[in-house]
């Protein structure tokens, strides 16, 4: 399969990470979390060329994850700041930096530590169940199709079966 | 800058994405947390070359993420099975799948729930304050250097000065 056919299938992880599996992808929307929004500032954090750099912030403006606006007239300038859709992504970034700060962070600690601006308090974040509010694990979860899909996929096979027969 | 030289930086969210910030190694993630466990099953899964996968397979048990077991002793045969430290990157898989639940499903809605086990609901995790419980959002969070890294900073720079003047 070629990547670019990923975004096609309908697993929304695959989805997903047709529009940020990518590592410099990932980094931009880092150091716009961290409040980076102009061109010159995320190419000298993150040193990589212009035109890399060109391709990943429009690729993030095409989906609608950041947006592009004029601040300066004459001459026009721009920059990227995140939409409602890119703000949602502070999950994938925060557990990414949790699971660095876990796991590959060295005998130093991780750089970074994030304040909750309500209580004022250094925290980890965690993952709880929208439900019963528990803290949740990998072990604790499973995974199964949604109805919707299940007759979904029903439907499409005899769809195909009815064309067969025809 | 070379992209095996970002495994090198400070920031634990561009270490990890040395390990993971690739769109196959993550797919192969969400598979290994579906159960997938065989070379093969996860080959079927993700229609990619033996090779690809193979070098993402290996290189996830460098890291300690996945290890590979003997299931079966003649013929040798192995599977792949997720750490503690790979059951950690249970929270970057199921935010992603969240965020494409939200943003990219489409009409028909996504193809798979996840239900908590202890409460038996199916649910949409949420990112809450490991200090005060509350739910969280970018909004509600800030970033500052950790003290520790604040020190270790200026210490090099100050190593680095001195040898300047040496």
């Amino acid at each position: 399969m070629r990547w670019r056919d990923v975004g096609k299938l309908d697993c929304t992880i695959a989805r997903t990470l047709s529009v940020i599996g990518d590592r410099w992808t990932l980094l931009v929307l880092r150091d716009a979390f961290l409040g980076t929004r102009r061109f010159d500032a995320f190419q000298a954090s993150l040193g990589i060329t212009r035109h890399r750099l060109a391709d990943r912030l429009r690729k993030l403006v095409g989906h609608g994850v950041l947006r592009r606006e004029r601040y300066q007239a004459s001459p026009p300038r721009f920059e990227y700041r995140l939409t409602e859709k890119g703000h949602d992504l502070y999950g994938v970034i925060v557990t990414i930096a949790g699971w660095g700060d876990k796991h590959m962070a060295g005998k130093e600690g991780p750089p970074v530590e994030r304040v909750h601006r309500g209580c004022g308090h250094v925290t980890a974040l965690r993952l709880t169940c929208d439900h019963c509010g528990d803290a949740v694990t990998a072990r604790d979860m499973t995974a199964r199709p949604t109805k919707r899909y299940r007759d979904t996929t029903t439907r499409s096979t005899s769809d195909r079966r009815s064309k067969e027969r025809a």
